[in-house]
């Protein structure tokens, strides 16, 4: 995984004067949607995070190919990124080692740190990794956005990120909201039925439904493909989602 | 306020196939940064939510002008967009109002559905209304990014906005997360010390202290340049922070 | 007029590296985007020119709007940029003026001369001035799109590009590209005759024939609606056409 | 090469109201940084040409990517996209070709024709095909722009493009604008001789001084890469200048 760090951003936004966070939060949206384009053009995945600082999947992206995304943003963007890559047993291991190669190179708001590139480890070869990610999304949401106000709807998407990162984090695996009633969740290692213990106790903590696809491959994006396939594939069939009344999982592997 | 309602999003999502996930980020981020162009240009402020379901404050903004940044939309992206408009004594009442009059109109999943613009409420007349937002931050957030993981910094700055969220919620008011380490509060009718039992009370459960600037006048983005005048004259005077090791608010009014 | 000029942007561009040039071209059409975006939600028009140099039609935008705009630039590219506003009896001397106001502060490659915003003359008051503008389109260009090769109908659309400026130049007035078959030709104090006239000479030479909407009034956007309205209305009078085989005019007024 | 064609673009352009004119602006300029991204992360070059017809260098880029951009483009865009691709035995016929697979589909304005891949032939082979690019500028041309007003500085680079374009034409290569003073010229097959004659000529016409830096080897990105590298090193050695007054190049090839 990487770790990509915006270098001295809170300095920076604090000098732009007190008019700035509107053309900030398009400037975040803009950045977020560039470094998606260049990572999933080459099989990574990005998540938004804390926007200053974003995690990616990124099995079988090089380390040129990591010195050409920073390039590629610098000449697009009024500022620089430091980046962290680093491998584990686990995704919450992979980002821990991601972090750590970055702080040891000083901190994110020193301003003399520039466009570091920190490799702790990397799976470059096709054969050393693989990345397995759930889609999970919420059943009848539309019942919801139909009924009760945009906002509750928010907060309610807000409460099932919370518990589904407090949950998934006890079996190292790492969640993202990605819009909607959609979350992802970077699950390397863990069985179907461990996603649908998990994904059991947070429909009975939230109140709602859930179900997942799951994709198992080389490449962050073709697992994303394969878990939404399978999530289509659950939707598609209704019945199944009769006699699964909290939840429903497929998972596809292409290993 | 106004709820910003991607048209039949999800069922036009599945219908893209199984390789949609990528692009449908990028989507959703052109998406957003474009309607905060299109309306922070107008003095309004759009905030990311559900991303197919956007809430924005848009005192001072026509009907007219939300016409027309229908039209930009439908110039620009693959998908149409519906509104509700709504105004009410408190944020909470606003954005329900809002989203009620969108409810009456037909539910989101109805293709036929298309470019509504339902206005139960619309506040014109520079007179008749104003914004209050606090732009809130959590101190020495840097100690963190140095020293725990990205991704438990994330589910640290998660926290923190679900315990917000049910905090101002208690008081009308609404929470949205901003990047980095900043959430903005629409709070009309909250007095500062309302805003320091709020963010006192959440400091407590999270463990971590924070600060405030609050602007109030007759557009968002006005309103959102006071409060963060405030809050970096807050950053700027150590002296205060050391007074009020756990919060510091400050508010500017131009009524 | 405004004319709008990167900062040092040779030699930023050429450290970048051999690698640039796909981005660069990326980089242009953003920034030009951005541009467009910021002007004409304030009523002006913004033109590609080289990019480097855009000139813009900027009736009734203020000293303070230019500076704003400047500064959202700022925010969201890596570069800076300068701008010089100039007024005139024509447009000619409206840009030539704008561009003279810039050229006294200093090289555009002075790596020191950095967003300066020189007025030579602003016509804020709503009754100092007027724009117009003429759209020009090549008739049934689809019959070329059909038949001959891309590159050739491009080239055909450059050459009557080239002799529409040649041709306006006379009467002072400015012509810009706007893709496929339509150029935007600013045109105050032109008579629709002399715009027929002039259309009639560049149809003779290359050999095509053309229409042109005309509008006049107090800001760029407007004018340019009213003149792809008569535009339009044009197209949608076979009749008229008929009797004016090569060109038809119709100018609309609101002043 | 690869003739990309907005379906039925003239029409739906009309539908939008007169108010549609900047914004189509800003969605070409979208459009074809999108394009670009999409192409030459996969080693392909898009030029701007009339924004609905745009053609690009593929060479090395599969169906396969091909029909996925398609994808992309229609998942970001309110329009769809047609392709032709062709090969050839120089630039010209490579176009000829793209353009003429396209043409026997149906009409550009045939609303039934939708989101067409037609090919006439494809270089997939590494072995079966190179691609040769000359990066043109011209000689201190910041001396125009310090001293000449910015529209007849635009009139004067739209005069030498149209040079370039009528005298490489005649040895069967495509002239771009590339912003700036900067030229790219798809000129396979041709010698550094025959670039010489060329500019020689332009530059006796236009009274304007040129260099150019060529690249050629298997893919658009990589030739323009090389070439961009040689013309830096003109630029670097001034000696080299002085000794010819007229015109430098330089030819880089990794065949």
């Amino acid at each position: 995984m990487t770790l990509i760090q915006a270098d001295n951003y809170g300095p920076w936004t604090v000098s732009l004067g007190s008019s700035r966070e509107p053309y900030l939060q398009i400037l975040q949206s803009e950045l977020y949607a560039e470094l998606q384009r260049l990572f999933s053009l080459r099989g990574g995945l990005v998540f938004q995070g804390r926007f200053d600082n974003m995690l990616a999947v990124t099995n079988g992206i090089s380390v040129e190919d990591h010195t050409e995304i920073q390039e590629r943003v610098c000449q697009l963007f009024p500022i620089t990124l430091s980046m962290g890559v680093g491998a584990g047993k686990h995704p919450t291991e992979a980002q821990l080692n991601a972090t750590g190669a970055l702080q040891t190179k000083g901190s994110s708001r020193n301003e003399k740190r520039r466009r570091i590139l920190a490799v702790e480890g990397l799976l470059e070869s096709i054969n050393e990794g693989f990345v397995q990610i759930a889609h999970v999304d919420v059943n009848d949401v539309t019942k919801l956005t139909d009924s009760i106000s945009a906002y509750d709807a928010y907060v309610a998407m807000l409460n099932v990120h919370e518990a589904l990162a407090k949950e998934f984090l006890q079996v190292n695996s790492l969640v993202f909201f990605a819009g909607g009633d959609n979350f992802l969740v970077i699950s390397n290692g863990l069985t179907e039925d461990q996603h649908r213990e998990v994904l059991s106790r947070v429909s009975g903590e939230a109140g709602l439904e859930m179900k997942a696809g799951i994709g198992v491959t080389r490449t962050a994006t073709e697992a994303l493909e394969l878990a939404s396939k399978a999530l289509d594939s659950i939707r598609s069939n209704r019945q199944e989602m009769l006699t699964t009344p909290f939840l429903a999982t497929q998972l596809e592997s292409r290993l």
